[in-house]
């Protein structure tokens, strides 16, 4: 497998510094590291501090970690909703968001439109919605919500809470926090980290609802509950034993990001979109899936590739470059290709150089 | 934190293999290896089917992977008790899973004894339990069920299912499958690998009593009910992005196991333990904190080390020995001792050696 590029987008290409990163890590003793020791709480705060500037969060947000960003589905149901969320579903992520309220007891509601489409931007208003579910980038097709999207909706819904999927977009996106109460990711995808790890990102009104939630009666789940997660994260510490390497390799690549600097990060990750959008539209064989430009991500970018979607990618492995495959149904008709900061600008232009050979 | 030898319970000491291990795993692609491609089934199947042989686990059995233990508490109860739960507390984590059923709305009940201390042999009859909870290995504590105590339930409760946590007891017991219906461990104790991985394994009758939950219109979670876990399993998959890079690890040290035999294992394992429990029976100034040699885990020994403990833990550091430190109030009273397979006869006979030189 070493050395090839892989474009999957999830779990990724592992970020080139990870390997070492491990090898300090036995060197240290943190594969057998206690939790519950003072070398943990630094491992645990200089990842949280790190994340903090590197996603430039406010202080009054908290950092918890879980084991996935499907375990954040369901927290984040159970911690913040009595009865009713609203869920915008456009492909089979945020659609299994959604079905995860259901399956907890909840009467969720959705606007749908179909994969690989945005939303209108008119949002129609309904009572009694607690919180608003959106799924930034839907990694099976390579859609993602426009900021001005998101940002609409604390003003038409103030009462309910916003929570947003990040997971095959950060650490590009750039979010309004004032817009916006929970945000959650998996490291496995733009990190460029081993899958294992997610990250829940909440403010006070999420831990303020989970209380009331739980004061009225409501089960909000035990050791993953908001209060529990906040009371151990208060001594950057975790209810359960962690996975104390996934947090210590966290922690390091989010040096290695601040060291390369996110204004970098984010415009290296435009231009290797860019170049690939442009190599898709005038291909011959090949299109983006995505039709309007407004929709389209810059980290998950899904090609429609048709009855030549084997031969392409056969074509790219031969060139060492694995793209993704399209996501279900679309297996063998779509290609996907993951644009991460591990995925360097000349892996892209390779990548861009290859489509444009096959003919 | 090389060249130290870390008796603490868990996180445990590294089995010696794993860092080679992990070294593989960079060269064959492991940790950005997608969980919805071949490799990754043959990966979890490998862990799966060599756990079986290991434990001589039944094949009506299943096995599945969460991120914790601790989910475990969470899930069994979810996913096994619609109202009564009947838990055996005697430590800190016996009483945390009593405690979880209590969070999640049932109404659990106990049997209670202090810490440190065994159950009486004869159990009342109580109507309507559906789960018994039994913690195999108080690691807070080192006090271990004796199998008659555990094989008791089958006859007298035929009705309610059997549980048993062997977080840090397991691969050393023997367990008695036709007893027993579920069963389950994390992987940072007695297998020696990193922490962020647990191990849940169920029966039918767990299965069953899952589905008729849910039919009766009980939550049982989401992603992590038994149905999803089964229906996922069958094909040697997850519901979620696992933690890919510890399943690998985990099916490689049982792989190991294997290759030493589990006799060998057990074997050694009792007499590490007999020759640490005889240290301290004889020893002036500490003494095994079980005072009934039939409660004694043989996996983790604690022993009462009053007011030399610091004392006695910086004279074993000194020789390269990192004593565990007594759990919750007895931090400053009592070691803890893990005896796993990745600690050696020697590493013992040194640890007896250097408590006997401690006057």
């Amino acid at each position: 497998m070493k050395g090839i590029v892989n474009f999957t987008p999830g779990p990724s290409q592992i970020y080139f510094t990870v390997e070492n990163h491990i090898r300090a890590a036995f060197r240290e003793g943190i594969p057998s590291l206690s939790h519950r020791t003072k070398e943990f709480e630094n491992i645990s705060r200089h990842a949280t501090n790190g994340l903090k500037l590197l996603l430039e969060i406010p202080s009054d947000f908290h950092i918890f970690f879980t084991s996935s960003a499907t375990e954040i589905w369901e927290r984040s149901i159970q911690n913040l909703v009595a009865h009713k969320s609203l869920h915008f579903v456009n492909g089979a992520f945020s659609k299994k968001y959604y079905e995860v309220a259901g399956q907890l007891g909840k009467s969720p509601k959705k606007n749908e439109v179909l994969p690989g489409h945005g939303f209108p931007n008119d949002v129609l208003y309904e009572e009694g919605i607690e919180l608003i579910a959106l799924t930034h980038n839907e990694t099976s097709t390579g859609v993602s919500l426009p900021m001005n999207f998101i940002n609409q909706f604390r003003e038409k819904y103030p009462e309910a809470l916003i929570a947003v999927d990040a997971v095959s977009s950060l650490p590009y996106p750039q979010f309004d926090y004032s817009k916006i109460d929970s945000l959650f990711f998996s490291v496995q995808k733009g990190f460029g980290l081993p899958a294992g790890l997610g990250v829940w990102i909440v403010n006070h009104r999420c831990i303020k609802k989970a209380e009331d939630l739980l004061s009225q009666g409501f089960s909000i789940g035990s050791y993953h509950n908001l209060p529990s997660l906040l009371l151990h994260a208060k001594k950057d510490q975790t209810p359960e034993t962690p996975n104390v390497l996934g947090i210590y390799l966290l922690g390091k690549v989010i040096e290695d990001f601040l060291r390369r600097g996110i204004q970098i990060i984010r415009k290296e990750t435009e231009y290797k979109a860019a170049i690939l959008y442009q190599a898709l539209s005038i291909h011959k064989n090949i299109s983006p899936f995505i039709t309007n430009p407004a929709d389209r991500s810059n980290t998950v970018i899904v090609a429609q590739s048709g009855e030549n979607t084997k031969a392409i990618s056969q074509h790219l492995l031969a060139a060492g470059l694995q793209a993704g495959e399209g996501y279900g149904d679309q297996k063998t008709t779509q290609l996907r290709f993951a644009n991460f900061p591990t995925h360097s600008k000349e892996q892209f232009e390779k990548l861009v150089d290859e489509l444009e050979k096959f003919k």
